[in-house]
């Protein structure tokens, strides 16, 4: 066990954050606003948490916000914020998947950076232009892909980038969960009814709120591009609008494949997201809902259990880990990993300089490469699983 | 923990058992004959242990087979054994794949009943000459798909007939294993070399080894029949002959759906089998490497641990269970209880009568249908990851 | 499971916090800070961050501290803030163990709510007059045994409390690290020196340091009063100057009984703080580094794996729980549910009211509690292990 | 992964063996059987199985013994199977414990080699008396420590004789139970109805039945001798007439401390029998439930999962190994092996030899230490938990 003071406190002024959506009877928005305030980096002053605005205004004054920065729409917010001295110089983007775009735009054309919740948008032809006017605006753009933000994740990371694996061969993500086993959608779940909803959520259920979580994540540790899927969705529940189950074949360039499943439907399971990667030298295998441990094999030599901050704890690891090997991180902690190398990126954009290489958080272009997945998941399954070329 | 004693001694005569294959050297051989007497139903009196008539017969006296019981061949020893008085009753057939069908033919033809190693054949028409002669004989087949022997297995089978997890959606089977990762068959490696090398193992490599294994025990706890199969086989290790990984989507007969990968690649796995099998009511999860275990959930309600021998172990696997709960059973009690269930269906057989309804193990017909799901796989994977019938 | 906003915000006024200790190089200044920040409940506006008044001063400003807040001494601190009329209400005491009477005497006299860490003094004649001062002053006092804040500890006191386990029976709490195995207070670690230094840690080692957090948590669960024990308390590294390793055997009062081991020096343990407790209905079990699980049996059924937020979660755990199940939380989250729980007493307080009945946190007396249990362990320890009344 | 044949076939003639306890209705007598049976290094041709003589010849007549070696006592079976030619070279004795020394005197004066069930004996005065007539007769006495007989825990001995772990601190071995957490002996459990007899079982219940175990393990891999101990005994069943809970301080020659747990009311718990080791350089821990498995970490190193027969493996663990890592092993496997190095012995005094050195069982004189350990915690614990010293 090492005993030392957490890495995140800068003493840099608190960044001006706004956040559109997460207002009351949401669940992310909350997420969010802890990870922001996590490390001290973000100061909530400016607030559109709800489309109705109402509820947007009340929600708002419950969290403390001005009464003049509670705004009744994102787009009043974004004029408003712009035009003042003290304007909010991030926003924070925790609405259903259908108004990410709208909302990033309005931002980004008002000069203010971006954190969005993913799936990025409805769709590819939308993450394209987002991705254009961030290359345009030159802001800063995070998508909250947050398992990335695991200190075991990032260290995962790193060591395949160092060669521990070897060459990577087989890469099995998966991420089931059960709590749509039944219609909830048609009996008041708030979060069941738009996430099965396509007009909210775009052409994939399953595959867009979590299939591209485990897609991305994969993507991440192994550095590996897909070249081509193969995908057959599937609708269990009678009458729902969406996939609620996913499965995947993958080839990604270099030869690697791997098999991809995400699930609303397997009973027991929680957010059982789960990463295994196998290289001709070595394998490793992470579990979200014990995330400080990472496990890896050298081939021909004993498994090792490597937790985070034990020793074993890569320099990746180590920076973005707050407390001691064996007083366990969570969720909420990862997160806050996103928010505080988004904080360092746009800490140094102040100075107008580049952040530090070390800093690595999921950007608009990752937020284009999970539309690009899940587009071509539906592709490929509405094709009769076909092979299917990605992005 | 109940404290009960063992449920496996008869005192029934017990039956004259010969061996084909299995000697010097071998792997699987001493597995099965340490499975034939931990329950004390057989007597190994006869044997061809080796294709190599001298080490046969060394193999045999160092086992102590009588002198004039070693036989120099199968072809002998069935002819031999079916003119004595005492003459084996059955016999275990242990060599690689493409001797089973004929040692199997022979035996059967001289009335004597047959364990047979799997995958039963080197291809599905041998295996359905093979159902057409147990047919004719009427003689007992068991197929040594040894993982059905284990009692939370039993268990698992048990509660899916009852529908405690309601109509089954998914099976995501798995059966990862890391000893192939490099090129042993090139370094002295007798197992490694028969394995990967067509002409003894036929079309299919890690398919035919483990593959075959999975997909058994996913049908078998399920009940469901495969309708059709989309396979994605891999060769990774340069210069190998056959498959070393197997990543497959199946439709079953009336809905469900699943996932299955095998793998002779994946660093850090020994012999990962697992299987995972979700219905509309609940969820099972069984890991071969800790057979005592048996996750269950119901839809809203808290996970259960269930224990081999413990509170909440059915009739079904107390049968199969010879020590109390938290003393583990292995690997070698779950092969006894293929012996010991074919040896029931043998003492049956010897007063002209059926087993009991609660015997149970893989006959033929399961042999024919592991060839049957061989050969889809194959064939799916040739036509570039075809959807395919299977049988 | 269920997804749901965060239970924790709540829109009052944040209580102004300062804070004594923590500073430059300090580990648990950190972990108080971001706890009370999770929530939003608090603003961090003052500290006399060091006993060094230049470290103390430089500290407070790389936390944004105003720099008139900025105190060289919490002497100073205490009447300035006394005097402000926006001064501190509440104050958070992070410093090592003999600071902790005379701060928390400091600023209750000034009529602020004290946060401290444990344990609480040097020895119990400390701990009582603060007892004392605080029934005096009827100030909030909170000792910051955090563990007592995990969700699932909560679930498992409301299941003792409602009669789930029966009478209890035996209670084994354990806590081993390996942090001390060599002798790092002789190779620079700041921590192990104050903590291996009778000055600065008192009577007690491993006994102050983890031991307490063991006892304090098995009361905490089981609700029992501990009538005697008998210790043996060891210090395995020579030249160190406190115990090492705490071993301990326990007589509640009501005739349960327990073990108690703490170390610092048992390779390859983290931070393994572990609870069992064992009734005549039924038995529990809690691992502190995978804080979201509690196995629960009922004498006689299957295993249960209650998790957070889960189904089988209890109202008393989903109150202090911020994400959903299968999203861990961790060590942050429960310490931090220690500062929520105190601002809901702050808060009432405000408004001359008593808190709810459900705000939960350890008090002074609790401190009290773990000096004595610390003062009988190494009285009975140093007597040659002879049993000892508590308290 | 290792396929490799069995290690344990040798092909040298069985022994014969006799049994006396074990009939119908007993549960250890059948896993001696299956574990003399495993390795075929037994034959089991006659039995005095019961003290009820009808019962004896019935239950010998099941497991197919000849009728004229079915004996109604044991005293008439040591004399006619002296007096045979083909007598028995060997009993195993696995009565209740007030019949052990009786029988054991019996045969080892008849010449013939033992097996025997732990604890040896009724009293430490008995135990003598075996131990120096084992000496006068210079013949083998096993003593069934089974779990001695698992391969992880041989490497455990192994590392540790060799320093891997340094100088050894610290030792804490467990064994709960939870099936007399109510009164099972007023209920018909026969099981129950011995062991809280204190005629049948001697002094100790719970220290006598499991506790034993525990000390044994403690000591067989360590290989450290106690030097005293302090014990609290506890029956908390009303109206049972042993001890059911057991707790233990311990001290080491040469000042390795250590804590040992044993209960028979830990509701949940089923065998729960685990050792863990604490030296200077590293750490040990092995859980009997999952027994495949052997966690070492060297200070300041990652853990490592060492698996049975997996890379890590040492020799002193493949040489008791019969099946490939990932393959569990269990309980019979475990006490097969002391089964085939009592065989190795006996074989070896066939030919007027020693066994080699790798040979390894527990013999009388572990079986008297056994009896010292269950004396002095008795002692000690009706002293008022006074150091007890031991041996």
């Amino acid at each position: 066990m090492t005993i030392e003071a957490s890495r995140q406190e800068q003493g840099a002024e608190r960044i001006r954050l706004g956040m559109v959506g997460g207002g009351q009877g949401a669940f992310i928005g909350a997420v969010h606003r802890i990870a922001s305030r996590i490390d001290d980096q973000y100061e909530l002053v400016a607030g559109a948490l709800s489309s109705d605005p109402q509820r947007a205004r009340a929600s708002a004054l419950e969290l403390g916000i001005a009464p003049d920065r509670a705004y009744g729409s994102f787009e009043e917010m974004a004029k408003a914020e712009a035009a003042r001295p003290d304007g909010i110089e991030a926003v924070a983007i925790v609405t259903p998947n259908h108004m990410h775009a709208p909302a990033a735009k309005a931002f980004l054309e008002a000069g203010i950076h971006v954190i969005c919740d993913k799936p990025l948008t409805l769709n590819v032809e939308e993450a394209k232009e987002l991705v254009d006017l961030v290359d345009k605006t030159g802001k800063i753009f995070a998508v909250t892909h947050n398992y990335t933000g695991y200190p075991m994740i990032r260290q995962a990371r790193a060591m395949v980038e160092k060669g521990e694996l070897g060459e990577i061969r087989l890469v099995q993500a998966e991420y089931p969960q059960d709590w749509l086993t039944e219609r909830a959608e048609s009996t008041g779940s708030k979060q069941a009814e738009w996430r099965t909803d396509p007009k909210r959520s775009g052409a994939g259920g399953c595959i867009g709120d979590i299939g591209t979580h485990a897609y991305n994540l994969a993507c991440f540790v192994t550095g590996l591009e897909l070249h081509e899927l193969l995908a057959q969705l599937t609708t269990f529940v009678e009458g729902r609008q969406l996939d609620d189950d996913v499965q995947i074949l993958m080839r990604f360039k270099g030869g690697a494949r791997g098999m991809l499943w995400a699930s609303q439907v397997a009973v027991g399971k929680e957010n059982g997201l789960k990463l295994r990667v196998y290289g001709t030298k070595g394998g490793l295998e992470w579990t979200q809902a014990d995330p400080n441990y990472l496990w890896f094999t050298r081939f021909g030599e004993p498994k090792q259990l490597l937790t985070r901050g034990g020793a074993g704890a890569w320099p990746q690891a180590a920076r973005v880990t707050r407390v001691p090997a064996g007083h366990p991180e969570g969720y909420l902690e990862g997160f806050a990993n996103i928010y505080a190398e988004a904080a360092r990126a746009i800490q140094a954009a102040r100075k107008g300089e580049k952040p530090d290489d070390d800093v690595i958080f999921p950007t608009v272009r990752d937020g284009l490469a999970g539309m690009q997945f899940i587009e071509a998941a539906v592709a490929s399954s509405r094709a009769g699983n076909q092979w299917t070329k990605v992005g």
